[in-house]
């Protein structure tokens, strides 16, 4: 397999973008990533997008997106993973580079969530889980995490507190991301003190509904230096598991197993382990799940993860700073952008790039991305190439 | 890059299987797969399928169908684009093996679309076409069909008479095979009394809803002898392409670039021309398309298709047999399935294995598998290994 490097980045204001369709968001971050990586061409290329046929009524995105990129007839497709479809997507394009038969390949992910309304998108995104099994008996996410929560807390004694921590965190460092969706930091207090959506899961305990898009370029890692002068980042690993979809075919609400696999079948392949990473980009789609997933990826052990945040660990400057892209809590999450968005994040930290969120002295990053409550996970690893 | 062969083949009865959801549908597919090449393991696993969330309200599908086929935590992502999304699976596939990630992987294509009724089938299928520009102006697939039929005959002379042989021997095809949709024979006569669908194509012209899955077992070619007694059959090319979306775009109606594009790069990665194929699944999920499709990839000049069809060149025991399965249109076009099933239908051929439809000889065959009016296109050519 050859090594492959990212050479190219881009991403776009994430929010609800009512002036732009989905193709517009798409290109306004694919567009930037060939700027970025100097580029002349791309042979292949990913779109990550978790339900294009119920958030916009378009399915087809490999060919619509190849068009309005203006790349025809390169092969072009869709991958999806519930909200592990933009890590699905990475995984993907890694293979083809690796495999030797693309040089130049687009990883992008896009959702478009705003054009329906908030009935119509609590369905669309229930279509991650067990349809006929916990949807049809009335589970939506907000109700499938809570559940995960109350596990957690239960067991491990973990409180509103430390989820609450967990928001304000991620706010405050989403308030320093010039493309997060809710750049604002917010407090413990309004978190505690917000609507609850599903005991024990405040409003703010939850990520929000988001339009948007992030794209990266690979290539061979021996060409990387062909087309750029930036520190050139190499994916070291990109790991994939699965878990039953269903919850309540689980042993163990709390320990997230396609999490665990992935990480452990990523490290092991990158020759790393936790302590070789500087930094971790985790898919907060709710408070609970930044703990759960630091837990499954042996970050911290069962019930020290809530500890570890209330007592600073994982905010910049921390031990192990956590999602210091803002998460998908205060960057947003467009379920099918948000594994190539924290890729994006990660080497743009590697390059030095990242302004005042900038984890001083990173060269190892780690992206951990799910689908549904934990049904799909891609775990991957980049360092600075040597 | 490893040289690819396909070790195991499944499919179920195709039909409308109002007693099977589509998890059921894809294990009665992969299960037979799985004895078929006499593996004790899958390393990793993807799912073709073009619209679960509009169809049965469900994405998330590689989580969902590892889970019910039992081989949970392994690797397992859908696949999407449009009706080409089983030809896109064997593609990301194909490239797990070659690149060396994975030793054993599943391919699987799976739709299930009469769980709704026929004018949310008609809008899910839509969506395979330019939402924004074409639906929303009263376009449906059959209307962009009738479009290019009617550019076809202006231009080439094709009449109504050719495109009802399509479906007379399509159909006389899949009257011998097990697992077809429509198995039955039907007349030309029929074909052009049929209800007019929009003009000139007639309901006999069009191919069925359909509920199906098909699987594939995919390993390296130097180590499938250790798995299987029956002949090998070789992946020698499976090469992707797009076109833009909107028919409206194009230059020429007709002529499918993506199609003449694919073809163009399998037909060079196995060092093959149009006279090592001896026989041909392609997509005719209308009658129209399997002469532009034969006319894309240069089996034919343009205009050619039909008189060699009256002619009953492309027949069982004529020169170029095509759609010997029965095609889209007599063994059914579950969407996400089709591309899967071509592949499938080839490698029983190339093993001997096909019975009364069985092409004398046949050692090299060409699957073609198209999105929505061409907007993207696989081409896989399959070979008995040496």
């Amino acid at each position: 397999m050859r090594e492959v490097a990212i050479i190219g980045i881009g991403m776009n204001r994430w929010g609800e973008l009512w002036d732009d369709s989905l193709r517009d968001i798409f290109v306004k971050a694919a567009q930037p990533a060939i700027e970025d990586a100097g580029v002349d061409r791309i042979d292949s290329m990913y779109v990550g997008c978790m339900s294009g046929g119920l958030f916009v009524g378009q399915e087809h995105l490999g060919s619509l997106l190849a068009d309005y990129l203006g790349v025809l007839p390169i092969p072009a497709m869709r991958v999806e993973s519930a909200c592990a479809s933009g890590g699905m997507a990475i995984r993907a394009g890694f293979l083809e580079v690796a495999s030797g038969e693309s040089d130049i390949v687009l990883v992008s992910g896009v959702e478009k969530m705003t054009d329906v309304g908030g009935d119509e998108a609590t369905y669309a995104l229930s279509t991650a889980a067990d349809m006929e099994y916990e949807v049809f008996n009335g589970a939506t996410f907000p109700g499938l995490y809570a559940l995960i929560a109350r596990d957690h807390m239960h067991r491990f004694g973990t409180t509103s507190e430390m989820l609450a921590e967990v928001a304000v965190k991620n706010h405050f460092h989403g308030n320093k991301n010039e493309n997060a969706q809710y750049r604002m930091e917010i407090t413990r207090e309004q978190v505690l003190g917000s609507v609850m959506v599903a005991d024990p899961l405040h409003i703010l305990d939850c990520s929000p509904i988001t339009d948007g898009a992030a794209a990266l370029i690979l290539c061979p890692l021996d060409m990387a230096s062909k087309f750029t002068n930036k520190p050139i980042v190499k994916i070291s690993a990109v790991s994939a598991a699965t878990d039953t979809i269903q919850l309540a075919d689980r042993k163990d609400f709390s320990e997230l197993g396609a999490v665990k696999v992935a990480a452990e079948k990523a490290f092991a392949k990158a020759g790393k382990s936790q302590a070789d990473i500087d930094l971790v980009e985790v898919h907060d789609c709710f408070t609970i799940a930044e703990l759960c997933t630091l837990e499954a990826m042996g970050f911290y052990g069962r019930g020290k993860a809530g500890p570890a945040t209330l007592a600073g660990e994982t905010r910049l400057g921390g031990k192990l700073p956590v999602n210091v892209s803002g998460g998908l809590k205060s960057k947003g999450h467009p379920v099918g952008a948000t594994g190539v968005a924290q890729v994006y994040e990660l080497t743009k930290q590697l390059r030095g790039d990242a302004g005042e969120r900038q984890v001083a002295g990173a060269k190892c990053g780690l992206a951990e991305n799910m689908g549904g409550t934990g049904g799909s996970c891609v775990v991957t690893i980049v360092e600075v190439a040597k």
